[in-house]
């Protein structure tokens, strides 16, 4: 199938949590597979930080696949031969939904720092919104990872009836210090690089060099996504500069790694939609708009499927074990499965041979009824 | 009694591991209590990467008191009465002993980046030759947490007949990659602030603003001395800034904990000291020079006591329960506790309560025989 990306606009306001209002607002996506006549077999998959709309197949004359390409295709567990699959570009980011350095509309000018903060909440209902404008009113399935399986989660609770499955994998129920401790050497790194130049930088000014501030933000993303265990496996105290062991600046392989993937990064992510992100993984919680994280989940009509990995040093296994909890003393549909792995958060999306004949039972069980 | 800081001058080499030498070199130290006729109450203690000799007591018209002082003075654990304590500064840190910011004799400008690169073998030669020029050759015990732990661990392996007893609390046999990672954020950080200048910067240069960099270095520090837990208890999601929770940089309570600790250490901590010592962490290894890890152990004649933290994130408790399988199944004389804690790596710091009834026993113990 021809990968691409649409965008759908939006003229009606986004009212937003703050009690801002984005307007009017773009959201970039991506569909594989066909629609069937009753509209029964539409799975939503949402994305996490870093991600993009852009999670499965190849765009022509590229390489790389898209991010769970491992998980959803013709024949893969979210199977596009029967599924109708739709990933969108989340309210803030930078790869084709309305983020802080787009226009701030009617003015020419981008927004930058005033941009509006926007949450999980809000990602969810601009999602919402886009669903509408497809004609869509009912999903088979809401997928996703990390700030993904927030996303789910948030769905879930704001809008009961709206998947018959909910699938949240290395998520919470609410961010913690901890994360938003992480979450801080960006949010540091990023401001007090002079080159960010508090948010007034040129359009491209990092494509060639990227920024120092964000990168290093990243390395701290980094830690935060492996285990002391996948380090190890991966590159235990491998030392791999030309410099002697005993010069300064000299590299272990763990550092060549992060030095190389988070120079990257910083070329190619906008810094401000970082801040923005990383701001709205922050104040993540589905409490906020409820009475208690109890009295949330109470809400939830869905069947929530909950995967946690053994080794995730960012969102831990207790984390979605409560959710279980909670949910499985109100009689509510939820199952929960600790994952075995040495590969920390970022198991979801290197590891999908460990869930996917779940998640195909999951989509399969319900296409039976 | 009166606390002073003491500098013992050496124009005799400090031969190094890189092959390069140091000379010539002062170590600051502080010594509590009396040494007793026949030298057989004398307990050396390693501080840690922040740490500096002043250990325990309060200097006159201060406050504030040395950083292991709930665990050391008179009538406490480590009882001054009885035990003569010293306490050196690392050489390498900024508080008195030789470091980058010291002259690179015979010019009188700063080593800065000429300074050589030490490391944990290399700090414990240099106290073997403070300990010397005092007329120690036999000690009661080597005290030490985390980079402490690694010193007090290379002692035992280096000079296995020096000290009856070694103490080594939240440490390791080896810095693995996790650790490295974490010094990975400051080690950029650090390098990429243009106020570093290269390591070229003036003298007093963060006094009045510290160095962002070091700042930015030392949050990925903290994340790694606390815990996930630790930190729910310390600031659970509590919401501190007068911003309202939907601006940007509005802080939560953690962040408020990590701008304020850290800001304050970059005006007082020399990024070049912390560059160094850093680095020197990553290269520990007991292996290095030895055969094997198990070799190095093998070595060993002291009796080694082991404490871990069951909530310890940045060395972890199984590191520390490796050296004790292998000096057990040496038949080495060797105790190993793993400490219940929430507190992280931090816990040998603040829950002294936890193991100073033990280190008093091991002092008692020995001081029987």
């Amino acid at each position: 199938m021809k990968i691409e990306t649409k965008q759908a606009h939006f003229s009606s306001p986004l009212y937003l949590e703050s009690g801002r209002i984005l307007e009017p607002y773009t959201i970039a996506y991506e569909t594989y597979g066909e629609m069937n006549e009753d509209k029964s077999n539409i799975v939503l998959v949402c994305h996490a930080l870093s991600g993009s709309h852009h999670v499965a197949g190849i765009y022509e004359g590229e390489k790389k696949a898209g991010w769970w390409d491992d998980l959803i295709g013709d024949g893969k567990a979210v199977d596009t031969s029967k599924y109708f699959v739709i990933c969108s570009n989340i309210i803030g980011s930078c790869f084709g939904s309305t983020g802080p350095m787009n226009d701030n509309y009617p003015s020419h000018q981008p927004f930058r720092l005033k941009f509006p903060v926007v949450t999980i909440k809000d990602m969810v209902r601009a999602q919402v919104h886009l669903l509408s404008s497809l004609g869509i009113y009912k999903l088979k399935a809401i997928v996703g990872g990390s700030m993904g399986g927030m996303q789910a989660l948030q769905f879930a609770v704001d809008y009961p009836s709206l998947s018959e499955n909910i699938i949240s994998l290395a998520a919470t129920y609410e961010t913690r210090a901890w994360t938003i401790a992480f979450n801080k050497v960006a949010m540091e790194a990023i401001r007090t690089d002079p080159r960010f130049e508090g948010g007034y930088y040129a359009k491209d000014a990092f494509k060639e060099q990227g920024l120092a501030g964000l990168a290093i933000g990243r390395i701290a993303g980094h830690i935060s996504f492996l285990s002391p265990r996948s380090m190890d496996k991966k590159f235990d105290r491998n030392y791999v500069s030309t410099d002697g062991l005993f010069e300064l600046f000299g590299r272990y392989e763990v550092e060549r790694y992060m030095e190389y993937n988070t120079t990257n990064f910083s070329k190619h992510f906008d810094p401000l939609s970082y801040l923005y992100i990383i701001k709205a993984i922050n104040t993540f919680s589905l409490e906020r708009g409820y009475d208690s994280v109890e009295d949330a989940i109470s809400r939830i009509k869905s069947k929530v499927h909950l995967f946690s990995f053994s080794s995730d040093y960012l969102f831990f296994p207790e984390e979605m074990e409560y959710i279980y909890k909670v949910m499985n003393k109100n009689s509510q549909q939820v199952t929960y499965k600790e994952i075995q792995s040495d590969y920390g958060h970022d198991a979801f999306l290197v590891e999908v041979d460990k869930f996917e004949d779940d998640i195909k039972s999951i989509l399969g069980e319900s296409n039976d009824k």
